[in-house]
């Protein structure tokens, strides 16, 4: 039936039933690592980033590392408590989108979808450019091959997601759970050796770290910024819980928050832990292997990679274990993404913001389309950036805080909208006040982060989501504004009839009296037509003569029309011909039939119907007139047919 | 009504009305410029080609040229005496591909027909090529854009050719002739400085140049065949004269040997005077500049910039006058591919040996579609060798000289097929007989010279010819089998008659009642099927709860199926349905008729109408089925509209 159809199910499955929808809903034990493999994972990098900016103050200036990673875990905090009060208000799902499409209008609505498209796709590129950078510094040997790895990791998630939700659970629990579980049991031998008085050292302990500026006053406060600003990549993906809680077993709304709090935990203590870890060890790290002394294109290590490193010492298969779990986790965190950017964008869809094939579910239960979407546009940022982690992460944030704010500042109109209900119980409203609160200081907390990521970062790269947003933005609302008033015009009136054309004029488009044109003449007689005409377009006088001796021979009683062609054009006579049809029937429909061959093989297609391709585009703007194609399946072309199952 | 009319018309002009094609008959003035730019223009780097082989073996063997040189004058009376008697033979043209198919049969018509394809796409990839590297020999600067130069050019000729032939002419003229011209001025020049006892010297007579290696026996006589292969560029061409017999005024063939011998006299001494000022004036050229002991990528001259610098001294303003002839002809050269490939590519098309829509004249008189064929494949040549002459010209000359053997040998049978003719006068067998022996002897020299250009050219990049004309020898082969087939397949019975379905069973597919589906219904009614039922995917229970209450409030007397989509899949269902009523009804037509939007924008399209585009590419595949769209066209979509004129 479709020409490739046994490759795709071996690619993505059997088809699944609507009705087993309901086995795909998540326990928690497999919600965790589906929808938090993102915050999770980022803590491999966030502590890295912190430190790269602060490095560029020297080595004097990395106690700034302290108070940046604080902040940090305080606005993490925050976050998760926040959310948490969405997870319990929406039972149905509620992201930034939703939220700020309820309380706040369609603008904010269509803002926070914006940023949250841009930043699905910058999620998967730099989760997965970062977990190749895992990879490599466990194996420098594969250095040269980041861009082409990173690719392929993509392309092999997008195939993955194509399965279904919950086989991509089970895949994803391992290193998710593994890589948590390594970070966990390297603090404990970190915490064992520094207790037995060898704290060890980082291997770039030693290497000289010089500021490339001197940083005092507002310089200084901005670096702290910026510190901050890089280190809050920690945060991404806490949105994708509240998104999903739909996707949880019963009860839906605590199961979330629950798996929240789980969440917020782990990330909290990983991130403080690593950070403290890279601190005690003197981790030095720098954009440039030159920058630290180092001849160019040195292999270098990431700080995590560094500190297991120095954490496992001679037990060297606890560190590759290590590594291949952040890799792992890394480039499943990407998984995230493709979780909630095809949710969305089915969303967007049937608020009729974007195409709306993106609202179809594909046979495994999920949007394909959506995802192949999101794999194209992460393959491309990460072809288009090199696969350069330092340069990705520039336009990363921006989109997160963007949504968070808005949905923070959404869920305080939320509450303030069920506040004002009358005859809530006192206890309630105690609750859902508590809850107001809460949301409050997460809309102003984030709101404050916003601003000081869009000062930090905007010339670091950051004014290209600064620019894609907007356009994004305005995209989607051609699209609405399109889809509406195509609704608008296709509306009818309460008494209006189908259409009743007087007369029905069939056109039977003919250039051989041959087994396509018998089939084409006996459908257009079929449709038992007000007047038929067969009309062969004079381009070669000796096919006209044929062509009626054959006419004649056959004793084809429909009368055959000769149309001119002055200018050796095939498609301008039959136009002309069907015009003047249409003038003399107003009203009247007007048929043209066209006997299309249909081969078997791809590359014979284009030997055949070209003209007539050229004609039906052609016609298809002339009004009144519908083209019937009456296919002629050739006996050598019949393999692909579909018949009775 | 195209969606770019007006581009159109700008760039080819208005279309020409059949009944004109007799006015764009050539006379001899014209027809010279446009059938033999090739041949004329090629002196200009025949004689270079050849030095550059020599000079391989240092100064010492720089006389092998005038060995070379004779050879070629030789080889270039033959054919061009060989290819008078085509022109008498052939009147209505005698391409190699004709003459190989009358007297040789199918394959000999087919090599021909590969080798020349392969030819005409090298004639203007080295023609522009050579033209662009005669206008930086004069205007150094320009050096470094050759291939976006070049790339230009061939575009530029490409719409020169959709215009016409005979605006081509006129174009032509004045480039070919002022080059011929001034080739003579700087003879008469010469021959009056040489006169007067002042030798010029080339600029380049001074710089060394070293044997590559040492060249004795064997290696000697190859070496002097490789430089003579070098040399037969100055033959390419000659078969355009012959092919174009039919575009000549009247007498056709006389007029066509006369400028085919006033081409074979320009060309003899041309290129003879060329060569001797070469060597008399010491000209030493070699691939690479430092070869020359000059610095790397230092801009050199063309072997006849330099000659005409030398020769016009201090008269500069000759010299840039002859080198921007030169260019002109060298780059018009190529439109003898671009009369000749489209001419041989119809003549294929009809024999059915390639796509038919290569047959169609355009608009203009001319052959469209092989025009624009032809440039795509000549830029993408220039573009796969970086626009470098010595690498492009070793794939030349192969393929000339496969067809010209082929074409002689045809002649030599098709003379002796006239022999064998009763009662010819004896007058006439005289002649015939001389006519023969002229072609033999051609047929021979030239299977000699094609078999020296293979051995010597073969590991220099001709292999890749080698490879290249089989290939397209056998997919002309498979092109004609498919054509002979589905002839055959189509072919009908003397008694054949129209198909008469048993009834014609209308589904009209409906996702919600608004104007489309009610012009569908209405069409569908209009055809007077023996059933008619509205169909409806039950994706969203919702929608279909909403489409049925519409459809008793509006009263629609048709039954509305709903077909459930277990797997949310909108095809799957549909298709089933069909497949179920095509069984029922055996013998009878099943019609599905699909409401389509037509919108007004490029952008607005890919919003609408993708599921029924699935749709419709599953059921063409379904027997039995026809599928028509309705085409409703919403109010803001009707600027694009065809509108009686």
């Amino acid at each position: 039936m479709s020409p490739f159809p046994r490759p795709k199910r071996m690619m993505v499955g059997r088809p699944l039933d609507s009705a087993r929808l309901g086995e795909t809903l998540l326990p928690k034990r497999l919600a965790l690592p589906i929808f938090c493999s993102d915050p999770l994972s980022s803590v491999a990098y966030a502590t890295e980033e912190i430190l790269l900016v602060v490095g560029l103050g020297g080595v004097a200036l990395l106690h700034l590392t302290w108070y940046a990673a604080a902040a940090i875990v305080l606005v993490l905090v925050v976050v998760v408590a926040s959310y948490r009060q969405t997870c319990y208000a929406y039972p149905g799902g509620g992201g930034a989108y939703i939220v700020s499409a309820q309380n706040l209008g369609r603008n904010a609505a269509l803002t926070a979808a914006s940023a949250l498209l841009v930043d699905y796709v910058l999620t998967v590129a730099v989760s997965v450019v970062s977990g190749v950078a895992a990879i490599t510094s466990a194996i420098p040997s594969l250095g040269g091959h980041d861009m082409a790895l990173s690719v392929g990791f993509v392309a092999l998630l997008a195939m993955m997601n194509l399965r279904g939700v919950r086989e991509s659970g089970r895949v994803f629990a391992v290193p998710t759970y593994g890589f948590v579980f390594f970070i966990y049991l390297m603090f404990v031998f970190a915490a064992v050796r520094i207790a037995t008085g060898a704290t060890p050292r980082a291997e770039s302990a030693e290497l000289p770290l010089h500021a490339v500026s001197h940083y005092t006053g507002l310089a200084l406060v901005l670096l702290g910024m910026r510190a901050f600003a890089s280190g809050c990549t920690a945060l991404t993906g806490v949105e994708a819980i509240s998104n999903g809680v739909p996707a949880f077993r019963r009860p839906k709304s605590r199961n979330a928050a629950t798996t929240l709090l789980i969440m917020g935990f782990f990330s909290v203590t990983m991130f403080a832990g690593i950070t403290a870890l890279a601190m005690l060890y003197d981790v030095h790290v720098a954009v440039e292997p030159t920058d630290l002394g180092l001849p160019p294109n040195t292999p270098t290590s990431t700080a995590l990679a560094q500190i297991a490193r120095a954490t496992f010492g001679e037990v060297t298969v606890l560190f590759y274990l290590l590594q291949a779990f952040t890799a792992g986790v890394l480039i499943l965190a990407a998984n995230t993404a493709f979780n909630g950017f095809p949710m969305l964008a089915s969303i967007l869809a049937e608020d009729r913001f974007v195409p709306r094939q993106l609202h179809n579910r594909g046979d495994r239960l999920v949007f394909s389309n959506g995802i192949i979407l999101l794999a194209l546009a992460a393959i491309g940022l990460i072809i288009l950036f090199k696969a350069e982690l330092t340069h990705l992460i520039q336009l990363y944030i921006i989109g997160v805080f963007v949504s968070f704010t808005l949905s923070q500042t959404g869920m305080v109109r939320h509450w303030r909208t069920v506040l004002a209900e009358r005859g809530l119980p006192a206890r309630e409203r105690v609750r859902h006040r508590r809850s107001q609160a809460i949301n409050a200081v997460g809309a102003v907390l984030t709101g404050v982060v916003l601003v000081v990521v869009l000062i930090t970062k905007f010339t670091h790269g950051a004014w290209i989501v600064v620019i894609a947003m907007p356009l994004l933005f305005m995209g989607m609302r051609a699209v609405h504004q399109h889809y509406a008033r195509v609704s608008r015009e296709v509306a009818i009136a309460p008494d209006a009839r189908p259409w009743e054309p007087a007369g029905n004029y069939v056109l039977v488009l003919v250039n051989a009296l041959n087994a396509p044109t018998l089939k084409a003449l006996g459908y257009a007689r079929a449709m038992r037509p007000t007047s038929l005409d067969a009309l062969i377009v004079a381009i070669d006088p000796a096919d006209v003569r044929g062509l009626r001796e054959q006419w004649d021979a056959h004793d084809i009683d429909v009368p055959l029309q000769v149309l001119s062609a002055p200018y050796r054009d095939f498609t301008r006579p039959v136009i002309e011909y069907v015009l003047g049809v249409s003038a003399r029937h107003p009203g009247g429909a007007v048929t043209v039939v066209i006997p299309e061959y249909l081969v078997g093989r791809w590359w014979e297609q284009p030997l055949h119907n070209q003209s007539a391709l050229r004609l039906k585009a052609r016609l298809l703007f002339t009004p009144g007139v519908t083209v019937v194609s009456v296919p002629y399946r050739l006996p050598s072309g019949r393999a692909r047919d579909n018949r009775a199952q």
